[in-house]
């Protein structure tokens, strides 16, 4: 059966928990149309982060690769439409890293940006059939979460797989997060975990679903042009 | 046995349901400690709320009186500390009225404002205890939300009845009014529906427990002093 | 010649300055209509600033008293609505405290809250005639801003002179505060200094020309009414 | 005596002036370093603004191009980052236009994003030096400001001339705009238009400085690599 790479990021900074890491180990077996989730958490530190996602691809020829991650602060889950090859960290990883205007991979062959090939309005037409408000995200920061979104889209080009859905998904605060924040901040939005976990689980039936009608078209969801 | 006064209001402005509604009509006749949930919902306008309030207090002689109503935009449930003598609409009541630098009553005898005598502190530590963030707010705004918390405050110091633990919560967006926020907006933090619900139900319980343990002295949850 | 009472605090928190303090310097000495303004710096910490308020307030008499402090992340200058009888501090004051839930004054014949009796309308008339967006906020805060308003007010009432024109002004971040601020916590909306000087300078030229014309009616600038 | 392309956009949605307009207008003709500014507007339409842009590209030559728009709702001046091959407007243009998810350019050749070519690090460096808060944005959005930042950096590499400082700034509200928000939006952060005039003036003369001495070598701002 084939897979669908399900990845989520350790706890890092302040944050008790990361609700990424909450919902894929949920969702860890379960089967999502055709495919079955493999679900992997990454450390929060680029170059092992990137390595340990090599790695996962390589075994598993994942059909799929949905990462997720936390935006503490976002009000709704969104999707990423572009990964930047560009690491610009506003606060330390967890091995210390602050890197600043640095490249994710600074080979000849690596383009400034690769767009998400997640079927994005689709996602988002199946949140809002069950009531999951989200949204699509222009920019996924320039931490980590950025990083491994660029480093799956590269390997995934590099191997002339650039047909597999692969994307990433943030996720909002869930009550641990919004909890532990310190009284002279804003208090964060935030979303029980079982909503995070099911707007994930919905992403990935939709792009096993996709996967199934499509095949290899899954990236051709096409620009909807001019709506006047 | 004793009633507890639970209000929600209905739609208003552009939004297609009011959660504030939706938590008052579940719980509505559930038993919270030794009370029982009266559930209303209140219209819009600031006259006809404050008639329907009046009339219902004065029917009801309830031991505890929790209005709630929507916040679109906060990220949390919230319990208000003060309802001001003023109105000032930013957006039309149901009736078309916008009210600006109006008082809320004309009477020599209105104050200023009135502090909020729902033991707010425990109700914060109830939901914390059961994972839901949540905070104290400081403005209720000077819209129709205002307006019933200071009437609601004002008919009970006026009857002698300022004992009564009385106030206001707000309850951020749910789904429907999220999915519902037009295109040219920023996306609303919300909240599912049952834990809207939820949170109001435990601000219910607390009042009400407060209310068995305490008798009278509920209004006396004391100032903290300094905490250096 | 009368007097009018222009206040600013001393920096605070992590604050390298406090553009208060540096308006109110500016203006100092300066004419605003039939009035002469003495400036005077206020500490940071409850107990004191009333102190010396309430000092300044005894030796000058003044016909009017605008309060001026910073309100780091409101993006435009505002005045304020009301003053309530509450300390409730997120961040330490400069001598350590940290109220909660504690009375400003703990006097019986100490209200909820003053609301202010600067004549609002008219100064942001007179901001907006000059190119100044700016509005009105329906809460100071809880911290040693809200101390100062709830007291000059209160301490106006018990004299017998709740004639005299009296507020509260926030103004947002000047440059030095907004290039202060730590890497990973928003950009703060900031005004340069000047454009900070020339709103409060504004707004006491309105008070003191308000003043003149109307004499002691300057607080019966009437409640608008309905505005349907 | 080489060129600097400095653009601004001329007014568009609700919004009464554009205070990049107002910027570029103003510096229209000045020298900056060895550079003379060239100041031009551009329609908020996309095939118009590529099409003007591009003349305007081939007649002068620059040697310098620094795109500005407006970002209402941004607290500061931002450099952007990256321009993305995308259009996603969630407000129609001028035209009446609204694409969706629909690429900038279509040729094979058109990469999914650019980086930026502007000394980012010591425009923001300027910038501070004379007390001017500002930052890099991660995101241009994906309206005509993206569109334009894409087409420029997409037209100086087809034609070989990728060594040429390109990039966007985008300017927050001035007091018009700030002025002209409808009540029941939040309070838009604001500079005076003198202020943001004076970052664009600043941006442009480090451009020009940065060309003067290191020529072509202006790409090369390295990234700045692991700061622990």
């Amino acid at each position: 059966m084939s897979t669908l790479l399900l990845t989520g990021f350790v706890p890092f900074h302040t944050h008790p928990v990361n609700p990424s890491a909450e919902a894929v180990q949920a969702l860890n077996g379960e089967q999502a149309g055709a495919l079955r989730v493999h679900s992997a958490l990454l450390p929060v530190e680029p170059r092992s982060a990137m390595q340990t996602l090599s790695r996962l691809m390589d075994e598993l020829q994942p059909s799929g690769v949905l990462l997720t991650g936390l935006a503490a602060g976002r009000p709704q889950v969104t999707l990423e439409r572009v990964a930047v090859n560009v690491m610009d960290f506003s606060i330390p990883d967890n091995a210390g890293g602050q890197y600043q205007d640095t490249p994710v991979c600074t080979g000849e062959d690596a383009p400034a940006a690769y767009l998400s090939s997640l079927p994005l309005r689709r996602i988002l037409a199946a949140w809002h059939d069950i009531g999951i408000p989200g949204h699509i995200s222009n920019t996924a920061g320039l931490y980590v979460c950025n990083v491994v979104m660029y480093h799956a889209l590269h390997q995934l080009h590099l191997r002339g797989r650039a047909e597999v859905p692969c994307g990433f998904l943030h996720v909002p605060a869930n009550p641990q997060v919004a909890l532990s924040v310190a009284g002279d901040r804003p208090p964060l939005p935030y979303l029980p975990q079982e909503e995070i976990t099911r707007a994930v689980r919905t992403a990935a039936q939709t792009m096993a679903g996709q996967n199934e009608v499509c095949g290899s078209q899954t990236r051709k969801e096409a620009p909807a042009g001019l709506l006047v």
